[in-house]
């Protein structure tokens, strides 16, 4: 069995949230599909160990914020490499509250969509929530994140079967890539952080000091050449 | 709630096969997703009505076969379009059988995941199928197809939003579309059909008598046009 094999299997990318009392929180999920449409029903995953798996379980509701392609990477970084139990997920963050009370993001979400759980299914390390949908609504036009485009593009790792990749490569240290040691965010000079203010084309030693990690948010500091 | 909102949830196009005592057979599908790595595990949803979901539940075995950005449109119509009940599936269909004795694709398909069965969840219309994954590899190089791309591309329809929408409209009848009244598939001129040897900007009318469609395999006399 080749693990890679399931790497061509296709996922959006998208903030899943929900309530417990008056706490709310919320997490990136890719794994968010309809299931029937009699009635209209969705279906999440969600880890066991996530703050958000606890809410759910608590509410029984959870809203779905589908990503626009043009979701900075620092919004991804903030729901999902930081948990609930130490920040605040929404500072910052433009969104309102669905008509079950669970928030939904208004900025970088093409539509939201919430639902009721009416079944829950144990996947070992995870549980599939089907929910019924309660509300569904358009946000704003655009072409909605996948996981493809998220990890070739907006990591800004090339693939070896890219026409520039070799090529690069033998250009030396100016195309030197910098691993973030906390969330695993790949700089690479080629592609910069055009969202952080970084052109393409910049080395990673010529980035200001007070830059950060576009993804979780570390220091300069924390990154490592790539091995 | 608006429907349409749901169209931002991405998906890919897979052709997801089983078994029955000798027989096989398969249908495509959209909903597949990973569940769990420990252990590896693969959930399909099924409708209850396919021929498929009865293979499924009666050998408990399943296999995915992760279809390639090239695939053709007459093989999407063969296992999408058409029944098992009526038609011998993998006729002139590259394939093997796996270690579970279900069929996978090795034509048009980037890699193949096989499954038996050990968890099943009632969602109404559909069933969902959680498998162990008993065998997974890498079949060839490429881009997996996603529904929205079969949608926006390989069915020649154009949203109102492209650019060349409005003018080629204007253009009259040269631009004119016609819908396969079987399958639904949109003939447009500007896109052709070039998988069954019509150029782009052929019009309908200019399509030789013997032309079926690329989905279903409707003759020409099927089609109407688009009102």
């Amino acid at each position: 069995m080749d693990p890679k094999a399931l790497f061509n299997i296709s996922y959006g990318l998208y903030v899943i949230t929900s309530k417990k009392g008056g706490e709310v929180n919320g997490q990136i999920g890719n794994t968010v599909f309809q299931i029937s449409n009699e009635p209209p029903t969705i279906a999440v995953s969600i880890n066991k160990k996530n703050l958000t798996h606890e809410y759910i379980k608590d509410s029984k509701t959870f809203a779905v914020s589908i990503l626009s392609q043009d979701v900075p990477l620092n919004l991804i970084g903030q729901f999902g490499f930081k948990s609930g139990r130490e920040i605040n997920k929404f500072e910052g963050v433009s969104h309102k509250i669905g008509n079950s009370g669970v928030p939904y993001l208004t900025e970088h979400a093409l539509s939201y969509v919430e639902a009721r759980v009416i079944q829950e299914f144990d996947a070992n390390t995870h549980t599939v929530f089907v929910g019924e949908i309660t509300g569904a609504e358009i946000l704003s036009d655009g072409i909605p994140m996948t996981y493809a485009y998220y990890q070739q593009v907006k990591r800004g790792s090339v693939p070896p079967s890219a026409p520039t990749y070799n090529k690069k490569e033998e250009e030396g240290t100016v195309s030197e890539k910098y691993v973030c040691s906390v969330c695993g965010y790949v700089y690479d000079p080629e592609v910069g952080d055009p969202d952080g203010g970084i052109a393409p084309g910049t080395p990673f030693a010529d980035i200001p000091d007070d830059w950060v990690c576009p993804v979780c948010g570390a220091g300069k500091k924390e990154f490592e050449k790539e091995s």
